[in-house]
């Protein structure tokens, strides 16, 4: 059996579930609020962190340890060239790393955690000041993204590789939000409808979360 | 010729240095003063950030690109057993992200890089409430590491792997600033003076920031 723990506005989580999507891996999803802390899911990953995946009889936590295992055992979702592979993961750290700290970690924490966790714990109203400026740096990051795009048909080569599931784990949690200016970057949206017509993305365009219902045409393949 | 971009109070680029170190492989080292973003630099990598390395040819951005290749190529600096590879990589995106998030970068921001910033950039005085917050944290972070050192030798297995080095790339940095409570962490210290012992974490221990010197007894082995 394979359990993958995750939260549906998680970009890491969302990464993992279009690459086991793409895999064509079966999954049962458990839907973590990780910032809840609960107990046995801190024995699980004692950093409070999703995704966890339960596979081959072995846990494995967070995404780079899920990613390197699969590309490991199916081989697929990274180029075997050393130059693009090191391509896809110079992206890969980009998104995950940079992209994540300055704008989808502040826009996700204001905008929905908070509203869930106590106010002791950091909750309350979203602090509109912090979205405006992580909003700015997105702008600064997507047009580096659609310079790339203006001259690649995927982030790295002419296949779909790891790195572009990974953007788009991150934009599809923006785009949820609400958060895209589609209108600014015409070819990251041609970029993101190929994305979202993949089977693999299917499951992740039925993602709602209570309260915070997706915006726009987040659900529409024909944005 | 190999040639590393680093900076050397950056737990990243201090990880290649060691592993570059563990792996006997000789490098020119280039000091990068990354929030500068040298033009030349940035052509190098986009996202402004260090390490990068030269190797066989390639440009390989990001400790997450280098530390890869290098394992891809050398494989022995992660332990092939799925379970312990997994255990090591859960650990590395601990130091590197969570860690790094919470601590490292903020004091390092605090305590180094504002001092070398324009205004305009965001330099000026540390915020020490800032810093004392993120101490707290780190405090945190090495009860659990204290925690895993009760049971195990080195961090993962009864061998120095890459999750040890992670940990001491960040934890070297804190140290240099004078930030790490040793008498509060009696494994990790005895842990960390097994690392500082290596012949790879020679040249770390000869660093030197100007107007910045190391705190305590950052350069000695016997501390």
């Amino acid at each position: 059996m394979t359990t993958l723990y995750h939260y549906p506005l998680c970009p890491f989580s969302r990464k993992i579930r279009l690459l086991l999507g793409e895999q064509k891996i079966g999954v049962d999803l458990i839907v973590e609020r990780y910032w809840e802390n609960r107990k046995e899911f801190i024995k699980l990953n004692p950093s409070g962190e999703v995704p966890i995946l339960i596979f081959d009889e072995v846990t494995f936590c967070g995404q780079y340890a899920i990613s390197e295992y699969i590309e490991f055992k199916y081989k697929n979702i990274l180029p075997e060239d050393t130059k693009t592979k090191a391509e896809n993961r110079r992206l890969i750290d980009w998104f995950d790393n940079k992209f994540y700290r300055e704008v989808s970690k502040i826009i996700i924490n204001e905008r929905v955690e908070k509203r869930f966790r106590s106010i002791e714990k950091g909750g309350g109203l979203p602090n509109t000041e912090l979205i405006r400026m992580a909003i700015g740096t997105m702008n600064n990051h997507l047009k580096y993204m659609e310079y790339l795009l203006e001259r690649r048909f995927w982030l790295v080569t002419n296949k779909i590789e790891l790195a572009d599931l990974t953007a788009a784990s991150h934009i599809s949690c923006l785009d949820y939000l609400g958060d895209i200016p589609w209108e600014k970057f015409p070819e990251i949206k041609l970029w993101y409808s190929r994305i979202k017509s993949r089977p693999s993305f299917r499951s992740i365009l039925t993602d709602k979360i209570v309260g915070i219902p997706p915006r726009g045409n987040y659900a529409l393949l024909d944005f």
